[in-house]
């Protein structure tokens, strides 16, 4: 058994971590993963006009996963060509709708905070909601101008998403907070409270908490100790991932899936970090994201143990200070140790 | 001189807060207000069916500020009634664009994070933006029931608000950080962009870094001490300064002011924590972020030096552990403490 890969580096600190992840997840799984590396970036963008040929959906559309370094380059491309071009279509046009982010401290790791003992995984909504990309503007340019942007949400995509989470709930300490701002906005998040209610009436064995994005926030720094699974809307899950990978040391160690529960396309496997452009050259960039992204790969590919000895490796690397401190340790000398303590 | 403030206790933790912020008032500005109760509040709804009577609006409007300790009793009166009935409908009326939160460590006070120093001023838009109540729900019940919510950014509204950070970058370090979240949505957050940038060029002496929401909150945690002031929207502001709050120790000193800074209506002082009925009856409401909120109103009615005064003895009362640990002292102690040390 093979599985196909598409490989998409991207740009800037892109490259050299999707390089060190795949040679990771090589070596963890020997012969099971076959690669096709697309050089679709914000070169590409200057080069071709586009961030992927018009039918890269199709293209993707064959593989098994994607693996995605960061896109990225708001100097040369704008947010709205690099993201709009290539990462956020792909997670819409592969229904990726449910994006896993989990949080916890590796060893070794010295996080922002005191308390030290936390285990998050948070479930980010990722194909509708604030990102739907409805609006406009009138009057542009003129002191009558106005903005409008609509967050659209619909049954069938809170529905599945909250089912989600109550199942990964299950898998682990059996607690869902359910994420929303539903005092202030009356449409929107009512719903999304209404459809927690309801659909919690087919998990009685998972104990649901309410959140407002505010507290939440506030509690994940406060006592992230209390909490298992988060479920958030799309703008909320960004955030609320973020704050995660900082209190885990920050982004270097953030790792993410964007998943397609049904197996009808492909799910793409990324570090939550971006391209990061102005440290690009310096050779430091943190692989351990992108490497604990593969193994997450491995594992919705069906190699479980694969996954579970790369993340032993991390562990095993981590907990020598090695890729702990941001900027200490090279790209190579990180993915070395990684490499070594897989033997 | 006197001023005629409006009191409006709320419910739960609002009640003994209230009261010990204006007896550390009245204390530090003698004769100074005159202030008048008014009893709206959850409890006020069960008895009339509503939060404040059909004119409250019009009856403040003849108040020189308003302090409010917190609205909310959700096991009784949702929220939708609740803060929809009185706390949102106040900011808007009196176009109270600008809501100030300070995010400092008080002496004596051990936040979350290891990091000590810093001292962050949010700017939150207050009137309009994510919280314009825009939107509807359509196939209701249904499985393809769609709910959408609309934000509304007017260039009057987002202009003033950032004027407003300016000039106060301007007094303070002379740093802004605008936030938006423009590499996923397209019109409101990219609108906002542009007018930071437009607006920056009047204030050559302000040095202007763009977040994202996501970026800004992962900074609050990691390196709070880079940032200034910061200028968000109504939700991002409600996000990070849940967010300022929970790195200064807790809601229990939150404090923020709601300003109209045309002086055409009352200005609103409100701790930013909730009237936490769960705990309302034990008696340990920490009562700082309510006395900092009145120093913020002294300050706004032009009494700075009896708010600096009140900063002082709450500085003095934490620096000796007083109401530094969240339920550990008794409101009615920690009050006392802040009184003896304005003698
Ligand atoms: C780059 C940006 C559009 C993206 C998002 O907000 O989804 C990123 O922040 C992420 O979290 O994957
Ligand atoms: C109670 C709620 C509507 C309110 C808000 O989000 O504005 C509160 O969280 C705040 O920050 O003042």
């Amino acid at each position: 058994m093979t599985y196909r890969i598409a490989l998409i580096p991207g740009d800037g600190i892109g490259l050299p971590v999707t390089e060190a992840a795949l040679q990771v997840a090589q070596k963890a799984a020997p012969g099971l993963l076959d690669c096709v590396t697309f050089p679709w970036s914000c070169e590409h963008y200057l080069q071709t006009g586009r961030m992927m040929p018009e039918d890269g959906i199709d293209t993707l559309r064959g593989f098994d996963a994607i693996f995605l370094g960061a896109v990225g380059w708001p100097a040369k491309v704008p947010d709205s060509v690099s993201l709009h071009g290539l990462l956020l279509p792909i997670r819409k046009a592969f229904v990726q709708y449910a994006n896993i982010r989990p949080h916890r401290l590796l060893p070794g790791v010295e996080g922002p905070l005191r308390k030290q003992g936390f285990d998050i995984l948070c479930i980010r909504e990722n194909t509708e909601g604030e990102y739907s990309g409805a609006g406009g503007r009138v009057h542009v340019g003129t002191p009558d101008e106005v903005a409008v942007e609509t967050s659209i949400f619909t049954r069938v995509g809170v529905e599945r998403i909250l089912r989600f989470g109550f199942e990964q709930a299950r898998k682990r300490r059996g607690k869902l907070a359910s994420v929303t701002k539903s005092n202030a906005q009356k449409y929107s998040m009512v719903f999304w409270d209404e459809l927690t209610h309801q659909i919690a009436a087919d998990y009685p064995d998972v104990e649901v908490s309410h959140y407002h994005v505010d507290a939440i926030c506030a509690r994940m720094v406060m006592a992230p100790e209390t909490l298992d699974v988060v479920v958030a809307s799309n703008l909320f899950g960004d955030i609320l991932t973020d704050l995660g990978a900082a209190i885990q040391g920050g982004l270097g160690f953030a790792a993410s899936a964007n998943i397609n529960p049904t197996r009808s396309a492909p799910s793409m496997f990324e570090p939550v970090h971006g391209s990061a452009p102005d440290i690009a050259h310096l050779g430091v960039a943190n692989p351990i994201a992108a490497i604990w992204s593969a193994a997450m790969m491995l594992d919705h590919l069906g190699a479980a143990d694969a996954a579970a000895r790369i993340m032993a490796a991390v562990e095993a690397t981590t907990a020598q200070g090695i890729g702990t401190v941001p900027g200490q340790d090279r790209t190579e000398v990180i993915t070395a140790a990684v490499l070594a303590a897989l033997d």
